[in-house]
């Protein structure tokens, strides 16, 4: 264990959270680098009305490396459930978007947050190009936007074959430079096709990682996900990463406690979602086979119209088991 | 001059915005004690859909006595200008209303505000009883509610013959002690009927305000307010407010710098306002009669869906002539 490396955390959404969460109590050389293709929800909205950038994704590491009061953490996701045009907005992502109002644009809304909130390392954008993920189905169609993508109608169990952004977005230059420098890299937890793989689609980030001296981790998910990675065994999830970043991965995290069975039966009955089944075998990476499963299930919160998985990684557990690989 | 005394400006509004402005320069010994009766534009859509109380004068407040940013600072004023429901909202009343929503109230969000603006002295509501303002004209009408009385329909040129709040309202016992502990208590400028008189007629708020040892300031509003304060001449100022905290007054501030005349002509086409003329005489006070204006006219914001005023008085200029006297 070493906390004067560096590690740098790539994704979005609540997988890169939980990450984050655990691991900013090990190191303070921290840097999360998320996706901003997002377009579902209230970033979407945002998005769309004021024509910046989407704000959820950073709101949710800015708010896992804050060291601010629980007082203002809980604020910045809170979730309006009232209000005609407030619902379901977070809090947070008002925020982004006043502040990027003011300031110019979502990376310098992002600085003055990340000091607004006190926020232990860094948060970045992989990009600032108003960018859209667009993927194309193995029965032909094409669906725009990471929203869609998300939460796909009548895709049924067709798989995406190819997926891309439009226009090309190009990196953010400190990104590209956190990567160079890092020393560990954590990929996932989270939605393979529009929380992780967004952030490689942006050019030069796939070869960035593919060069950096930093070793790679990638944590498997729990559950498959409908529309998505419907039918995906853990090899699945490894053979379409290493497509954006080759056969760079050194090790691999995957939950080995068994999940709680009433919770695997709603998830079967919502989604025909099931647990992702652990058919790694050694393949020039090291297989970390653990308990890495949250003791509770997540809770739904008011104010919250998009779906959220229940089943959460523990944030204690995966940050224990990166900090002995690095 | 003297930096330790206790000072506490009541009121609400911009008006009592200008005066803490300028005040937190000279003593940190600072409390705004705000009206909690405002029902208009955002503050008034928020306590209508939330429940909560007003946020609007207690937003003001804060940022005039944060030690933040200005980034933060102008964060707080901002107005979103776009986005459906959004628009026209401050985000500071939206940051008080989510922060009332997790804390449990709008006085305890006004606390935990207060930290995360590191604000410089105290912020206190009035009351916490949610309370409506209601006035009685002349000709027997009745109007509810603070944004009706301050921009009313088809008043013409009839003046309130009474005003009270529906139910009582009881006073917020912090606000108490800082009337009873002050050295000097400043009211106004700011709209007579709608943001310093309903802080009178919180219960037990008069007879502190005459009880206390403290000086008491008055400042004089540059303009009369057609629906209020039409035809008003300053003695008619002094006379309404004598009504609520009886003859204390000590010393009043009135502006004798002329004002632009465009400007001038500008508030008489839209409102028939006009000038307060000054026909005060010795009568229990001093009078200080000086150039309290500020040299520019204020410029309308985007986003901003209430009328406010063009002519304001000068922060420092007010905030100098009440350290003189305190």
């Amino acid at each position: 264990m070493d906390n004067l490396k560096k590690i740098v955390v790539i994704g979005g959404g609540t997988g890169t959270y939980t990450v984050l969460s655990g691991l900013k109590k090990y190191t303070p050389h921290l840097t999360a680098i998320v996706t901003m293709m997002d377009s579902g929800g209230s970033s979407g909205r945002l998005r769309d009305e004021f024509g910046q950038l989407p704000a959820g994704d950073v709101r949710q590491a800015l708010v896992a490396l804050s060291s601010e009061s629980s007082a203002l953490r809980e604020l910045f996701n809170y979730r309006y459930s009232k209000g005609g045009g407030l619902e379901g907005h977070s809090f947070g992502n008002l925020f982004l978007t006043a502040l990027a109002e003011t300031t110019g644009g979502m990376d310098k809304a992002v600085q003055e947050a990340s000091a607004i909130l006190n926020i232990q390392g860094k948060v970045l954008p992989i990009t600032t190009t108003d960018s859209t993920l667009i993927a194309e189905y193995e029965d032909g169609r094409i669906v725009e936007g990471e929203g869609n993508i998300d939460e796909p109608e009548n895709i049924g169990d067709v798989k995406i074959k190819s997926i891309y952004l439009k226009p090309r977005a190009t990196v953010y230059e400190p990104s590209l430079q956190a990567i160079a420098e890092a020393d560990l890299i954590v990929m996932g937890p989270g939605d393979l096709y529009t929380s992780l793989i967004p952030n490689l689609l942006v050019a030069g980030v796939g070869e960035a990682i593919q060069k950096s001296p930093a070793k790679k981790v990638y944590i498997m998910n729990l559950m498959t996900k409908f529309g998505q990675t419907y039918g995906f065994k853990a090899s699945d999830f490894i053979g379409e990463l290493e497509k954006y970043v080759g056969q760079c991965i050194n090790f691999v995290l995957i939950n080995n406690k068994e999940l709680p069975k009433d919770v695997i039966e709603r998830y079967y009955e919502e989604d025909k979602d099931v647990p992702v089944q652990d058919d790694l075998q050694d393949n020039g990476f090291q297989i970390i086979r653990n308990d890495f499963l949250a003791s509770d299930p997540v809770k739904k919160k008011s104010g919250d119209v998009l779906k959220r998985s229940l089943l959460r990684h523990d944030s204690d557990k995966l940050a224990q088991a990166i900090m002995e690989v690095i």
